[in-house]
């Protein structure tokens, strides 16, 4: 058995894991983020960790540390102008590290270890082509071309959150308008029944209990999987939008399956069923019946950590 | 010096060149594709000319014959159920050519050899992320992602045209509603200049002097090239549509470039500006100033053949 070292960079938490070659976390250990102002002994407290997991379950040799962090870069081993971290400016996470040890690490985006953890590890195992959507307080993506994940120039391929979906439509923390995100996102759900809320005074349901700014995405959710009327609107409006951003993906890399990760997804056949059928509504002739959707299969707890260690594949590509 | 064959299929007109390494066309013969209803021997006829080209410039060998044709398949090496060729069902091109030769022969649609013949011979030399949009009767794109086209699962990628622009907006011939195709393709320009014509009564301008039914998108290219008011806003709103696709097919693979070409693009400024600033205008952040909005460099009549014979470099990918 191989092990590799997963490490999910939060702006709270910062999760590391032991995982096997068989796509098992066996081990984790956590570091509070917001703690940290110096990146240097963020990162010595980081091996110092990946040290106790190792003597802990008696592993001797891994193959590398794989790190997803919000605006982690593929090609410079950075985290680079994060707005929700403590470090400002660009930090080497690559370059840090290497004061430690020799063992190679790849850096990349949540969203990209997220498809890349489903590729490695999860239900996208033999697949060539695929797009994974992270549906969470924003949208991100990471999208693969013939086994490999799309970089591309920068580092920044695959932000289909930031696609527009609605030229012109709902305003984006981008600073544009009509994003993907704003939409379908946990963020666009609320702002869906918070719309919905203001358009159907009458309605008297469970979310009108709740103070608008106290709603949540699991909240709703929940309500539609109990029948509420209202909730399960939101949940087919949010179905709709996302039916037709992956209708139009499908067009870019004409993949084998589209991914769906992420809080809102758990909500569950409320969101899949007006989601599948919108994307089959909205897919082109020519890929009609040759493309999935499909839920994660890497198990929720673990899914980020798993994404972080399945990078660590990448490091001879 | 090394040569490749060209093959362009149109539905009227099939062109065969003779291109050098160096990206020269040095010589062509065409066939009328609209002449043959059997596959068999409209391919022995192309290969009788090829036979031709080589022996009237004295070239004893080429690497391969690439062709394009409008749903040529890159795995299957096919033509499939062409809606603009007499020629029905499923053509095995591949297979009519090994009855006559065993060079390597390459098939791909129209978009994705215009994008490799800008690979190979023209202004994305030296790339590797880029798209390319091919504005004709429709729109067509082929996108390069570390210096390989992207085929897909089924050879159906990079199908941009058929983006939803604006879900539930234009009627599209491929059944949907609001493809991109609709609103940035020759046939879109027409269609914007209809609506403008129908909401400006009181427009006396020279596109007043056309029958609708008559109007070109050269002719209203023609037209805002001479200032005329109502053909500049339809040149302005294809320029402002074109400028939101580039800008959402980059967040797909954060490209070098992205290169336009076909018969609007000769409209230039008229076009080409309003398209840069929108397209300024509707990329992300993270993008900002790192993307090129350029026009294809390959010369104009010679464009389909490189392209075609480009996609001979594909045979040992």
């Amino acid at each position: 058995m191989k092990y590799s070292i997963g490490v999910d960079i939060g702006g709270t938490n910062t999760d590391i894991g032991l995982v096997s070659s068989e796509g098992k976390c066996i081990g984790r250990k956590n570091l509070p983020t917001d703690q940290y102002d110096d990146a240097a002994v963020y990162i010595a407290d980081i091996w110092m960790k990946i040290n106790e997991l190792m003597h802990e379950y008696g592993v001797e040799t891994i193959e590398g540390i794989g790190i997803a962090a919000p605006v982690g870069n593929y090609y410079t081993g950075c985290i680079e102008n994060a707005t929700n971290l403590k470090f400002k400016g660009i930090v080497n996470l690559k370059a840090l590290f290497t004061k430690h040890t020799d063992i190679p690490v790849v850096v990349s985006n949540d969203a990209n270890a997220a498809a890349y953890g489903e590729l490695v590890y999860g239900g996208a195992r033999g697949m060539k082509n695929f797009v994974m959507f992270t549906l969470g307080t924003g949208v991100g993506s990471g999208i693969v071309v013939d086994g490999k994940l799309v970089h591309g120039k920068t580092g920044a391929a695959g932000e289909l959150g930031h696609v527009l979906l609605y030229p012109d439509g709902r305003p984006c923390g981008c600073g544009r308008k009509g994003c993907l995100e704003t939409y379908a996102s946990a963020t666009g759900i609320k702002t869906t029944a918070r719309e919905l809320l203001d358009q159907h005074p009458e309605y008297q349901g469970v979310l009108s209990q709740v103070p608008r700014n106290k709603l949540t995405s699991k909240g709703i959710g929940d309500a539609a999987n109990a029948g509420d009327p209202l909730a399960l609107k939101v949940m087919e409006m949010t179905g709709y939008w996302l039916g037709i951003a992956m209708a139009n993906a499908v067009a870019f890399n004409g993949p084998e399956a589209v991914f769906l990760m992420g809080g809102p997804v758990k909500a569950g056949k409320v969101l899949l069923d007006p989601a599948r059928k919108s994307f089959e509504e909205h897919l082109c002739f020519i890929y009609k019946g040759s493309v999935e959707v499909r839920v994660s299969e890497l198990p929720n707890n673990d899914a980020a950590i798993l994404g972080a260690a399945a990078l660590v594949e990448m490091k001879e590509a």
